[in-house]
């Protein structure tokens, strides 16, 4: 076993969008773990938008990551030492474990994973923080009927896969916002959406949203924000909801961006829009992950990683799926199984 | 009984804010009613801005008023001749009249009235659209707790004056925003408003907010839109309810205003925006007039009519309302009961 931990700690606060040398590269000494906790040699890191969050002042709602502290993020790796009789040497696990390479952490954080199958990084994505945003957003707040139709932005991200396709399975009309010709293809051929546009390369939403939504828009999941959902909201047919997951597109600006005022057009078609943390629904998170594993094992869920090497990558890997050039869910690998 | 009808029709659709010249006041004969229907003499008409928008071009979610027809509206009248056995001449009623002296109408499309009491114009405002909206917005959409703090807009209008009062007798710290240092008195001395401030003589939204909602905001009534709401928006609490109920500030524009995006902040936060109409209460109007009835009996409402005289100012009235001249429920007395 390595002596050193190496982790990514925040060096500064990013004005605007996050640069590599906002992150640090730092050595550690391995950490022993007291009574009741164990220490995790990281296998995979989870990179997901909401970390951009972490990083801005300390706010309100969302607990920044001080500077100087290691970022903040979910992983899940092997117990390499215990002293906890719940866990043993080589049990799987995941949990909070940030961006480094070991950590110690108290059992009742750590979730108990069954390594044989699905795939233990599944436990990131679709079974983890992605999956789960997805399901409790789509369903509980988007209450999607068949029939409908369901519009989502950042349609290739983690959570937009999953979006697309478990509104597939509730019968709806699916419509998919994308930032390549290469990932409308993926969404269409192979997620089985009914429709995708390359929001980079079309000119006028409006126009498209109406050729391909000719029944209207009954739930929007937003990921993205901007000058497509100001179109999206005037497609909206009466009782539509919409699920803010995030706003990619403005999470990296340093003054808000300015577009039409539009909550005169929520009145007349009562229209929900509803901004949510996957968190407050904790206590649904075992029910929901059986169903997610339901539907991975009758193959209904399909989906796809891309895959950082080393912790030193993590930065990089973050900022370029900031940036859009993620398919599916952001990892990063840091040792084998 | 006069022979003549007078009428104000629809003359012209507004570009922006509505003219005088946009309506027309016609004479046309007297109609008789045809079996099953009662002719009604218009005692008072209500003026709401809900109306601006039956103005507009025909949409998909509103029924607008043709050109050349009757404007529409809630009115309170007395039968005068009846073909119906449900209804006698004499009996008083309100319902969907319009903007004239005389209407004809199917008895099921009129509610009885007992004159005695309350005062017959309050089937207008506060037992009549305005009450029903503000009961079903802030009770069944805003969800206010005890305690927690209640913002409404455009506090002085037929519903702000019953959002502010009913927020109060549910233990909420309620904060109106009006037009003029009139109606912040008036809302603070006589309606039990915690706190209440003139947006068209306040620099600084976002400090008088702060200043006034120190515990920030659970609950936004908006009427009127704009950069008021974009300062609210700013203060809203973790799983704040933000009702929709108009954006008077935004329905005259030619073009939409633009604002700063917003939309980021309701993530964290978890906020829900919700517009709604009151008619998709209906079934549960007698229900909720009942609820009204009592507050009002127990002397728990407090209420004001601007009354304007004749048909003729019917549409002056409107446009004085939709300035923000008016304080609580806009009328027009027609008849003498």
């Amino acid at each position: 076993m390595r002596k050193v931990n190496r982790q990514i700690t925040l060096a500064a606060r990013p004005s605007g969008f996050p640069k590599v040398s906002d992150f640090q590269l730092i050595y550690a000494p391995l950490p022993s773990p007291a009574a009741g906790e164990v220490l995790v040699r990281s296998v995979y890191l989870s990179l997901d938008p909401y970390m951009r969050a972490t990083m801005d002042e300390p706010t309100r709602s969302l607990a920044p990551v001080a500077l100087g502290e290691v970022m903040s993020g979910a992983v899940v790796g092997v117990v390499t030492q215990s002293a906890a009789p719940e866990l043993r040497v080589g049990d799987v696990v995941e949990g909070p474990l940030g961006w480094q390479e070991y950590a110690v952490a108290p059992v009742g954080s750590l979730r108990k994973l069954d390594p044989r199958r699905p795939p233990i990084s599944a436990a990131l994505g679709v079974l983890g923080l992605s999956g789960l945003t997805a399901y409790f957003g789509l369903l509980d707040l988007g209450q999607p009927r068949p029939g409908e139709t369901v519009v989502v932005s950042g349609a290739a991200g983690a959570v937009g896969t999953l979006v697309g396709q478990i509104a597939k399975h509730h019968g709806c009309y699916v419509v998919g916002v994308a930032n390549s010709a290469a990932n409308v293809a993926w969404l269409c051929a192979d997620l089985g959406f009914n429709a995708a546009f390359d929001d980079t390369d079309t000119p006028d939403f409006d126009a498209t949203l109406a050729a391909l939504c000719p029944r209207g828009i009954d739930v929007y999941f937003d990921n993205v924000g901007g000058a497509l959902t100001d179109a999206v909201i005037g497609r909206l047919n009466r009782g539509a909801r919409v699920v803010v997951c995030g706003q990619v597109s403005q999470d990296n600006l340093v003054l808000p961006e300015l577009g039409p005022r539009w909550l005169c057009q929520l009145v007349a078609r009562e229209v929900k829009v509803q901004g949510f943390l996957v968190a407050s629904f904790a206590t649904r998170f075992p029910a929901a992950r059986q169903q997610l594993t339901r539907w991975l094992d009758e193959g209904k869920l399909v989906y796809r990683e891309d895959v950082a090497q080393g912790i030193e990558a993590a930065p990089q890997a973050f900022i370029g799926m900031l940036q859009g050039h993620t398919q599916g869910q952001q990892l990063v690998h840091l040792s084998e199984l």
